[in-house]
C-alpha cells in the first residue's frame, strides 16, 4: 500500500496511526499541502476531490477520506480491532471520532484558516482566536460526551480505537496554535496513554520523512 | 425510539431520511435550535454535546452524531442496508457522505454562521458568500468523485445508501442560500433520484411537524 499525505495534516496522521497499530507496511508517499502538491494534476487524477490522504491498495485503486479508510482497514484487516464488535459499542465510538472530524477540524484546516484571512481580510490573532476557540469548544464537548461512558485506559475501554485515532492528532493540532487543555482530565489521559505506545510514537508528525521543524 | 431534532438541521433531517428508508417508526422531538433549547439542562443530560440530533433508543440509550446513527441503524436493522457489503464499496460510500460531513456541512451550521457574524463582525453578504463558496466548492469536489465511479441512479449503485442521506440535506441547505447548482449532473441526478422517493418526502424539513414557512 501507498499512503500519500503530509506529515502536519490530521486527517494523514490519523491513518497512519491506523497502519501502525494494525501493523501494516506502508510506502509514505509527501504530498505538500503548502505548495500545493495536492492540486496537481497527478494528485487530481488519484483523489479528485484534492484531499489528502489517499491510500493507495496494492490493486491499483484509490481511497479518500480518513475515517472511510480506517474503517476499511479494520474490515479488511481485523486485528487488532479499531471498532468493538457490539453495535451500541460501536455507535459511541464512531459518534466520539465524528465529534472531532466534523465538529472540530474541519474549521481549522489550511484551506480554512486561508478563507479567514484572504477572503475575509482576519487578522492574525483573530484567526489565532478563531482556531483555539473551536478545539477548546469541540474538546470540551469530547470531555462531556467521555464522563458519561464508562472509565477506560483510552477514548472507549482498554484498547485504542478510531475515536483514539482522531483525539490524538486534534491534540497535536491544538498544542501548534496554544490551545489551553486544562480541565480535560478524561481526555488528556486518553491522549497520554496513546502516546506512551509505539504505534501513536512512529506515526506522528516529527516522525514523519517529510517533516519540517 | 424518539429523534430529537429540528426540522431545519441538516445532520437531523439525515437521520430521518435513514429512519424512513428502513421503515423505522419513531416519536420526533422538535429541539428548537434557534431558541437554543439544545443548551438546555434538560436536553443537556442527553446529549453532553450540546447537538441535534439525538436517537433514544427503547433501552434509554442516547446515540449522538448522524452518521453513527445511521450506521447503528444499518447494522441493527439491516434491511434495507445502507451500505453495501464489499469494503471497498462500502469505503466509497462511507467516503462521500463524509465529504458532506466532515468538508461542507461543519463550515456553514448555525453556530459558526454565529461566529463569523459575532466575533469576526462579518457582514451579512461576506457570511452568505462564505456558505455558498464551501457548498459549492464541496460540491463540485463530490461531483468529480462521483465522475470516477459507475453510474447508478443513487451516489452508488441503484438504492439508497449513506451517502444520499447526506447529500439530500445539502442540497435542501444550499438552495436556501441561493447556492449554483449547475454543472453537477450526477450529483442532481442523484438527489433528483431520491426526492422521487416517499421516504425522501416524508423526512423533509416541510413535512415535519415544527416546520416553520
Amino acid at each position: 500500500m501507498k499512503l500519500y499525505n503530509y506529515f502536519r495534516s490530521s486527517a494523514s496522521f490519523r491513518v497512519r496511526i491506523a497502519l501502525e497499530l494494525k501493523g501494516l507496511a506502508y510506502d509514505y508517499v509527501p504530498v505538500h499541502l503548502v505548495k500545493g502538491e495536492h492540486k496537481q494534476p497527478q494528485y487530481a487524477a488519484m483523489s479528485p476531490s484534492l484531499l489528502v490522504p489517499a491510500l493507495q491498495l496494492d490493486t491499483g485503486e484509490h481511497l479518500g477520506q480518513s475515517m472511510a479508510i480506517i474503517e476499511y482497514l479494520d474490515e479488511t484487516h481485523p486485528q487488532p480491532p479499531l471498532l468493538p464488535r457490539d453495535p451500541l459499542a460501536r455507535a459511541r465510538v464512531r459518534a466520539l471520532a465524528q465529534l472531532i472530524a466534523c465538529e472540530i477540524h474541519p474549521l481549522n484546516n489550511l484551506r480554512v484558516l486561508k478563507y479567514l484571512v484572504r477572503d475575509l481580510k482576519v487578522e492574525e490573532e483573530a484567526k489565532n482566536a478563531w482556531y483555539r476557540h473551536w478545539v477548546r469548544d469541540g474538546l470540551e464537548a469530547f470531555e462531556r460526551e467521555l464522563a458519561q461512558l464508562p472509565a477506560g485506559t483510552y477514548c472507549f475501554g482498554d484498547t485504542p480505537t478510531l475515536a483514539d485515532c482522531c483525539l490524538v492528532p486534534q491534540i497535536f493540532n491544538g498544542r501548534r496554535f496554544d490551545v489551553d487543555f486544562d480541565g480535560l482530565p478524561r481526555t488528556m489521559a486518553a491522549f497520554d496513554a496513546c502516546m506512551a505506545l509505539p504505534a501513536f510514537q512512529r506515526a506522528q508528525p516529527s516522525s514523519c520523512p517529510d517533516a519540517e521543524g
